[in-house]
C-alpha cells in the first residue's frame, strides 16, 4: 500500500499517517519526490485495508499495490532511481556506461593489460572476477582476496571504477571493501540470504538475472535489496536459458523495456554471456543499446585463447574498440550517450 | 557433398562432373557463382565417397558437409542471397526494406487506410492475412480471396509489394496469384508438405521461425524450399515460446547473426509477434535493425483498438512514422540504409 | 455457451431451444446425454448473453464457458469418450489397449515381423509410417502408399488393427483407406487445414502434442476435429522440447491427468518418443500407466541397429514382451488392465 | 582419472598409485569396492596423462572420465550408495521410504498433526520448512530455529526421521544439529559455497534439483558436495520450468532412470513440487514409483485450506493413506516395497 500526499501536505501530515501505519503493525517508509511525498508500508503482503489512513490531513490517495513486488515499481517511485558507483559513472540517466574487462582475475599483468585496453577503448568501469561460480568444483575458482588486491591495483592506474562477484557473506564484505559495486551472479539470484546482507551494505549492487528467472522473480529478488534499505541496485540482463542450442544463452532484450517499464531501477546489458559467442558480442551490444539498456557489461580479455573461463566468448581488444565506436553512433541515434571519464589518470 | 570447380574450369568439365554425380544414383545442381561454379550433390543425408570425382579435370576441391542443411548454408554459397519481391524491394543487400500493415485484411477501407498510412510512413510493402492460423476454430479465420483481392487493390493505389500468408496447397496458389510473396507462418514452419509445394512456385517466400523452433530446424526447413528448385526465400525471427510469462514471446535477436553466419538467406525480423505489447514494438525494432536484420515486418493498423486480430501489438499509424525515423538513424549508424520506395504513384 | 436441461425436458423443450439459438445466428448443437440433454451454441468465441433462454421451459442452467475449448472439455461432455479404433480396441475405457511397432515401414518383411512380434507380446494395435515428417529433405520420407498396402497385409495376417500418419489432404484420405486411424504428427498438431480435414473423415483421429505445445493448445487443436463433426479422438503425450539435453524430449507425464481433468477425450502416451533413449523406455511407460494414462504407443523394431529412422529409441521384440508382463502388474494395482485380442487369427 | 586395480593387487600396489598420483599434483582417493579397489585422482577438470601410473604393479585398467563429473558417477562406484538417515529409513535400496508433512513448520499443533497424520499412513520421515525461501521478501520466512525444536519435538512423539531446509552456513549448521538430513533447496542447488559447507558435515544431504537446472548441473552440484567428503547424497526430482503453464512445473521423471544410469546415488521425486496442483500429486506419485524414484517426497497438511504456503498442493491426511495404499500395490509390481517403521514408539 501507498499513501501519496497532496504536493501541500505538512511534515506533520506525513508524521500522522506513519503513526497510523505503525499502528496497524507494520513500518512506514517515507520517500520524498520531486512534488510530493510518497509514504510506503513495508510488512505485508496481503491487501490491507487503508480507509482510516485516506480520511487523514494531507493524504491524496491510497493505490493499493496489486503487483508482489513495491519498492522496485514505478508506482513506488515514478523518476527512475540513478546509480552512481564512482564519479563520472552513473547508471539509470541519459548516460551509457560500458563496463568492460576479463571473466576472471588470473594475474597481475593479465588484469593490467586488460584495464588499460578497455580504458583506452572508452570503458568507464572494470570486470573480472575474483570469486567464480563454477558449475565444477574442479574448475578454476578464481584468485580471492589476492585477486581483489589486483582489482584495486588496476583502479589506481587506469581510473576505471571495479565492479565484481561476491558469491557469499563473507565475501559480500570484502568486495564491499575493494570494489566499487558488488555483482550477485546469476546462480545466487535467488539466494535470499546473500541478498539480505548485500541489502545491509551501503555499497551500489548489480544484480544478475538468474540463468531462468521471470522478469517478475528478477524484480522480487531486487525487492530483497531494496527492503533491507539499500536501494542503489543496477539490473542486468544476461541471458536465459531455452530450447536451442544454437546460442550458449537466449539473449532476452525485450526485459530492457519491460523492466524500465515495471521499475525505477536502472537495467543494463550483458551480450558477452547473452550470447556466448564472439561474433555474436558486436551485433547484440549494438541491439541492447538501441533497445535502450542503462548500460554494457562486455568481457574483453588481453588474449583470449589463453583466458582461464570464458575465453570463447571474449572480445579481442581491438574487437572492443571497434565496437565502442559503433555503440557511440547507435547511443546518438537515440538521444542517449555512451559515458566517458573525464580525463585519463 | 560440394564439388568446388576451379575458376578456370571449362564448360565440360562442369558436365562431365554431373555425369559422373548421376552415375553415382544422385542428382547434380551446378551453381553458378561470380569467380567460380560449384556442384552440389542432392539426394542424400549420408557421406558418400566422392575420390573419384576429385581426380576429373577442373576439380578444385571436394567439401563434404557435415551439417545437415545443404543449399541453405554458406558453405554452398558464400555470398549473400538477394530477394527481390518487387522493384525496389530486396532483402539481403545492403538495404532494410520494411513491411508493414495489420494483421488481418478486415475491410476494403481498413486494408486501404492502413496501406496509405504505412506507405506514407515510408514502408515499401504491405502486410495483411486473408488466411489466418487461429488457435481456436471459432475466431475469425480471414475474409481468405476477397482478402487478397483488397490487397491487389491496395497495392494498385499505393504501389507497395504485398506478402500475405497461405496455409494450404490451394492458398499458396491463390497467394501466388494475388501477392509478391507467400508467408508460410510459425505453425506451418513444419508443414512439409506446403513448404514442398511452394518449393515449386516461383515466387520468393518468406517462412517464419516456429514457436520452438531451433535455428538449426528453420534452415532445414529452408531447405525443403530450395530442395525444390525454389532458392527466393526470406526467414524470419518472430520471437519464441518460453517460460517467462512478462512477455508474449521471447525476441530472440541471437538467431539474426546466428542464422546469417551459417546462411546465405536474408533474415528479417517482426517485433510485433516479438514481443506481443505494442510498447515494446519500437524498442526492439530499432535491436534488430542495430543487430543487422535484412528486413523488418511490423503490425500497423489504422485503428487497433477495433483491430479483430493482435490489436494489442499493433503500432499506431503515428507510433510507426516516429519509429521510422528512429530506425533511418540507426540503420546509418552501422552503415545501412532504410529502403525507400521510388516515388509515390 | 452450454444449455443444461432438465432430466424431465421433453422433445419440444430442447427443439423450442434450438430455434432460440438458431435465432441468435448460433448453431445449435444438442447433446444427448445417459441423464440429460445438453445444447450446446457453436459459431461463437465471445460470451453471448443467454438470458432470454434461461427463462424457457425444461431449461435447467446455462453453463457459459469461459475456456476457450468447448466440445472437447469435460463441461460440454462430463461422460469419457470412448473411442474404438477396431473390435476389441478401445481408448477412454477401463482398458488400456498397447499400440506397438516400427516407426517406418521399411519392407514386407520387416513390417510382418514386427506385426508377429507385438501380436505376441500383447499388442492389439500396429504402428508404423508410411508417410514420415522428416527435418531433412534428404533423409528418409517413408514408402507411402506402398507402405499403407503392407499394414494392410499385417493386419491380414495378425488381426491388429492399424495406427498410421497423414501429413496432409491426399494422405489423409489414403490412411482413411487403409488404416483404422489416422494419425496426426507432432509437427502438424496447428496445421489447421489437415485438422478440418480429418475433423470430417469418419474415422478415428490420434492427435499428437506438438513439441512445445501446451495442454490449452493441444485441446484448441483438438477442438478443430470436433467442430467439424468428428469426436473420435485419441490425444497422445509423446514429450516436449525444454532445455535440458539429457533426454531428446522431457515426458510431461502431469498432461494426463491435467488433459483427463479437462476433457472427456482419451489420453494415451508415447514413451519411445517421449525419451528418446531405448533404456528410459519402459520405466516410462510403466510411470504412464501408473499416472492413469488411457493406452500407450511404443516403437518396436525386429532389428533396430538396422531401422532406418529412430533405431535408438526403439525396443527390441524381447524387451518390449518383458515390459508388457510389467504393464500387466501396474495396470492391476491402479484397477485397470492391459488390453488384450480375443485369439490369434 | 579413475585406476581400476586388479582384484588381487596389495596394499602396497595401492600405495604406490597413491604416491605417484600425488607426485604429479593431484590428490589420490582410494575407493575400496566389493571385489576391487579403484583409486580416484582429485584436483583436476582436464584430461590427465595417466600412461605411467598403467605401467604399476597391481594396476588393472585407466579409465578416463570424459564426464565432468566424477565422484557422483557410476564408473566411480559402480554400486548404489545407500544413504541412511535413521533406522529403518534407508534409501538407494529396495526399499522406497516415504517422506511426508507440511511445507512449513506453522506451529505445535499443527507440526503434530501432521506428523501423526503420516505415520499413521505409513510415512517414515517428517518434512516442514523451519527456513522457507520465498520469492517475495514480505511473505511468511518461517520460525527458524524455533521450527527445528518443534520438528525435534515431532520425532520424539512419532519417531519419524526429520529432513528440513536449511538456507545459509548458519542454518546448515543448526540443522545438522536437530534434523537427520539437510535439505538443499531448488534455488540454492547452485549456491557452492552452501554446497561446501554440508559436504563438511557429517550429515546426509538432500539435493533438491534447480528450477531449470539440467540432470548434469544437478550431478555437478552433488559433486561439489561428495569432493568435500561427504557421499550420502540424496537426489530429488521436484519438477522443472518450461513454457506450459498447464502446471505449475513439469514434473521430469524422465530424470529418474536418467540419473539412475549415470549416478550411483539414490534419486527420489517430489510430486507435491513437481506437479503444484493437488488432484495430480497421486498419479504422479505412482508415475514415479513406477519409474523406479528411490523415495518420495509429499506435502501433507492437517487442514491445507489453511497452510501458510503451498496449500493448493498439500493433500489432505485421508488422501495421503489412500495414496499410500496404492504405492504398496506399485511398488510390488516392480519387485521393491514402500518402507515401513517397525512399531510406533
Amino acid at each position: 500500500m501507498l499513501v501519496v500526499m497532496h504536493a501541500s501536505a505538512s511534515t506533520s501530515d506525513i508524521d500522522r499517517v506513519c503513526v497510523a501505519i505503525s499502528a496497524m503493525g507494520f513500518q512506514p517508509l517515507p520517500m520524498p519526490g520531486a512534488q510530493r511525498t510518497t509514504v510506503g508500508l513495508v510488512g505485508n503482503d496481503r491487501r490491507v485495508d487503508g480507509s482510516h489512513i485516506e480520511a487523514l490531513p494531507g493524504v491524496a490517495e491510497i493505490i493499493y499495490v496489486s503487483s508482489p513486488f513495491k519498492q522496485v515499481s514505478r508506482e513506488w517511485r515514478a523518476e527512475n532511481t540513478t546509480v552512481t558507483i564512482a564519479p563520472g559513472v552513473t547508471f539509470g540517466g541519459r548516460d551509457v556506461p560500458v563496463i568492460a574487462g576479463p571473466c576472471s582475475v588470473e594475474s597481475e599483468s593479465q588484469i593490467l593489460a586488460a584495464a588499460f585496453a578497455v580504458r583506452a577503448a572508452g570503458a568507464v568501469a572494470l570486470r573480472g572476477g575474483a570469486f567464480k561460480p563454477r558449475s565444477s568444483p574442479y574448475s578454476f575458482q578464481g584468485m580471492g582476496k589476492e585477486g581483489l588486491a589486483l582489482l584495486q591495483r588496476a583502479k589506481q592506474e587506469t581510473g576505471l571504477a571495479i565492479v565484481t562477484e561476491a558469491m557469499d557473506d563473507d565475501g559480500a564484505h570484502l568486495v564491499a571493501e575493494y570494489a566499487d559495486c558488488i555483482q550477485i551472479g546469476a546462480r545466487n539470484m535467488q539466494n535470499y540470504s546473500l541478498l539480505k546482507t548485500v541489502g545491509k551494505l551501503r555499497k551500489p549492487v548489480m544484480l544478475k538475472r538468474g540463468m531462468a528467472a521471470t522478469v517478475q522473480e528478477l524484480l522480487l529478488s531486487a525487492e530483497y535489496i531494496l527492503s533491507e534499505g539499500n536501494d542503489q541496485v543496477i539490473l542486468c540482463e544476461r541471458g536465459v536459458r531455452t530450447w536451442d542450442p544454437s546460442s550458449r544463452n537466449m539473449f532476452d532484450l525485450n526485459a530492457i523495456p519491460t523492466v524500465q517499464k515495471l521499475s525505477h531501477l536502472p537495467m543494463i546489458a550483458d551480450p558477452s554471456h547473452g550470447t556466448g559467442v564472439r561474433d555474436r558480442v558486436s551485433p547484440m551490444a549494438r541491439a541492447a543499446v538501441a533497445a535502450g539498456a542503462d548500460g554494457l557489461l562486455i568481457e574483453v580479455h588481453p588474449d583470449p585463447n589463453k583466458a582461464f573461463s570464458d575465453g570463447a566468448q571474449s572480445l579481442f581488444p581491438q574487437q572492443f574498440a571497434d565496437l565502442m565506436g559503433e555503440l557511440h553512433a547507435i547511443a546518438s541515434a537515440i538521444g542517449r550517450h555512451v559515458a566517458v571519464l573525464p580525463a585519463t589518470p
